[in-house]
């Protein structure tokens, strides 16, 4: 990991990948992994200005211009906020790969959020540094949306029930409940993924879609896995997505076969996942997944935890 | 109450009407209230068979045959399954109004359940009787749906996630939950109501109806009240039919005004509910409900109660 500018009075902080929709909550639900995530390092400098002076893991291709870059326009936002005088230093260690469905540009502007916040005095509490992150977001995605940014902040598991204000519930997180989370090396631009998502659903899975996300919450609430299992269903976005992740029905099939529960696309792809309640099951869930890329001449990585409980942490 | 036929071998039951949908779970949620409510009255009789020897309250309108009325029909079901040999009477007392949308043959089926069950020595429990009921219901109505049938025969606010097969779930009851209920005396027919569900909803409302159930599953886990209120909107079916409800918009903002949850309609209507945190609150609300129907010249009654928590009972 680069120190490069960084020195005693640096900070560095930790904000994890998180998955979004998790299935049954299209654009409402998210929820955050022990790993991957993105770690990014603060330093005081002397000018007054936000600047990002290297980003580590990215082969180049995100913009160093800090209102072009999430980290960059989350803590320039935050700077204004807090009417802080002196500027920072970004330096941003991309571990989330970009494009991938795991809320990676979310994950920079949070860990970016946090480092900043701590440098200039920990001023705001990680609820109070939310709008923050969304702003980066949406100026990015050209869409507000929290289901990574929240989850990747404070951990857990996130229904977003409103925007304007923003309303969200944390819900608990059922004990037993382990994610398997694999990410294929090639991309999905969120933009092409959204314009697969159809204008209009029939109402006869409307209601099987109220049906499942009702039965998540109730699940989360009642550490009840077979509710949970019950409702990992996206009548939405993934009966459309699902195309562009080759090889997935026959995955999905796998994984339905395994026990694991389904196979479900993290955000808007090309990572998938499955949430089990336990970890063998997990970790053969994750060999499934790795055998349908290879099979698919893909590369993946894949990652089996627990829900991550904290959220993004200050790095000591 | 007519006794005509019931003597000492007779068994009465009451089932509370039910508030089905509860504006944000089209389909899929059902409350009961304490009333109003259908008894029946059953008695052993000596030739095998179920009949139905009277119907009072309904202004001759139901069919006394026991194969078109949904007392008849559960019952009949429920002795083909238990095999047992002596045939009942039935006397139907209609307290709930035909065609109100207050689950009026569900709550028939269900006391009629209850009576049978018990006077032929309660070899099933109330789960037990559910399918029962829902075969009447599905018999009467073409579809099969236990939004009111199930809440009626449990108490409580239920979900009902799946019916192949079923899975229901019974939510925690928020404890400073008051309802109003308000019937008009005029009809809608549910065919009538079912025909003004479009086929097909936009996303963006999908999203929003979803973010309500969600949201009203938590709030009942929770047991907050801000959460219920925030969910009560129906984007599937109310934008249809409310027009089949005069006056149904300037009712809607005066309970807006007031304080009170949403105006919904309850079930497809013609009457209408709106939740409360408190009774003097949900009292008000049901005068708004009263002066609104008057003004567009209909009789009504109003229910005020919590929701009901034991569902059917054999009257001793």
């Amino acid at each position: 990991m680069s120190d490069i500018q960084v020195g005693k009075s640096g900070i560095r902080a930790y904000a994890p990948a998180t998955i979004g929709n998790i299935s049954c909550g299209f654009d409402l639900l998210g929820m955050a992994v022990d790993e991957p995530g993105d770690v990014v390092q603060v330093k005081l400098n002397y000018d007054r200005k936000v600047r990002i002076i290297e980003i580590v893991g990215d082969g180049g291709r995100l913009p160093m211009e800090v209102d072009q870059n999430t980290a960059g326009i989350a803590v320039k936002a935050l700077k204004k906020h807090i009417q802080k005088g002196r500027g920072i230093d970004i330096i941003l260690h991309k571990n989330l790969p970009l494009c991938s469905g795991m809320g990676s540009s979310a994950a920079s502007a949070v860990a970016a959020l946090m480092a900043a916040n701590k440098i200039w005095g920990e001023k705001l509490t990680k609820q109070e540094l939310i709008p923050f992150a969304l702003k980066a977001e949406a100026k990015i995605s050209g869409s507000v949306h929290g289901d990574n940014a929240i989850p990747s902040l404070l951990g857990g598991i996130v229904l977003i029930t409103s925007y304007n204000p923003l309303k969200y519930i944390q819900l608990p997180i059922p004990k037993k409940l382990y994610v398997t989370l694999t990410h294929p090396q090639f991309e999905i631009s969120t933009r092409e993924a959204r314009e697969l998502v159809p204008k209009e659903i029939p109402t006869k899975k409307v209601i099987k879609q109220n049906a499942c996300i009702a039965s998540f919450v109730a699940g989360c609430y009642q550490n009840n896995l077979e509710l949970i299992k019950d409702s990992m269903h996206d009548y939405i976005a993934q009966p459309k997505r699902y195309k562009l992740i080759k090889g997935f029905s026959q995955m999905e099939s796998a994984i339905h076969n395994l026990g694991a529960f389904n196979l479900g696309i993290s955000g808007s792809g090309p990572s998938v996942f499955s949430l089990s309640n336990d970890r063998h099951l997990a970790t053969k869930a994750g060999r499934i997944m790795q055998k349908y890329f290879y099979q698919n001449k893909y590369k993946c990585e894949v990652y089996v935890s627990k829900v991550n409980k904290v959220g993004a942490v200050v790095l000591e």
